[in-house]
């Protein structure tokens, strides 16, 4: 029997147990560049316990819902955070961890303009877009060593939004 | 007397001497997510003499070319990273030090899809984008202490495109 995950709005209440979410919601920390510029200061948990922070890009192929949602992997030496280079919102796919094995997964989709930072060890599916270009920087641990492990369903959900006709009416993340 | 500066295509090798230009051209260092992504690796120079990495959002008012410079500024702690949040290229302003006053600057269009990394210590404009909804992750130090100095030009220079009717023609960095 196919197992079916629907997919939230996602919200830094819903997230706060797997990483961050990162945006400009409410006021700036400060205002920079003679008033031109806002900055919203230090919003992410880098967190690396061997290595160092390196900067990558990512370009992914766009998927599309319902998609079969197979495996999800985690780093256990770092963060890893996602910056999308478009205005598109992406699929954010996460597990609680229950004593080494990823419990029931949930799946949230971002608004434009918002980040999103795996905490240290989260359980998370792998990069997602749904629009083109697909295109991320990456911020995760650079350095040597083994930094993941995988875990494959034995039964693959299915990942798919509420109104399947339409596309819209993603519910809100409770 | 106003002095012009115009501004032309960035490239890596003409802002070598400046920072690092990421983006995607070329192949990937690595296929992952089962064939589905491409990771360009550990392209930036994060550098950083005191405090840590830190990432935060800008949110700036798109300007319009011509404008006047009228300052730059450098940061001697620690490189500074900005990745676009959409699909425009920005106006990047920079300048060689020469004996602790910033030298001629030079202006440089990015490209959609290109993030700029400023090394340590580099003069450079203020976050100068053309477009839109101005968003930028921000990678640079959080740490107490200065880490900003700033140089005001007796004469603020013009920045201007080759072709003022058109817009187009940008020059090609020499």
């Amino acid at each position: 029997m196919t197992q079916t995950i629907q997919v939230k709005e996602i919200s830094k209440a819903a997230f706060v147990d797997f990483g961050d979410v990162i945006d400009t919601s409410g006021a700036p920390d400060k205002i920079i560049n003679q008033g031109l510029c806002g900055r919203f200061h230090d919003r992410a948990k880098l967190d690396f316990t061997s290595g160092r922070a390196g900067v990558s890009l990512f370009k992914a192929e766009a998927r599309s819902l319902p998609m079969a949602l197979q495996m999800v992997e985690r780093h256990p030496e770092g963060s890893q955070l996602f910056i999308p280079m478009s205005e598109h919102g992406f699929l954010v796919i996460v597990a609680p961890d229950e004593n080494g094995t990823p419990g029931q997964p949930k799946a949230f989709l971002t608004k434009p303009g918002q980040a999103i930072n795996f905490h240290r060890g989260t359980w998370h599916g792998v990069l997602t877009p749904l629009s083109e270009p697909g295109l991320f920087a990456v911020i995760d641990r650079v350095g040597t060593g083994a930094n993941l492990e995988e875990h494959w369903f034995d039964t693959p959900y299915t990942v798919e939004l509420k109104n399947k006709k339409t596309g819209t009416g993603i519910a809100k993340a409770s």
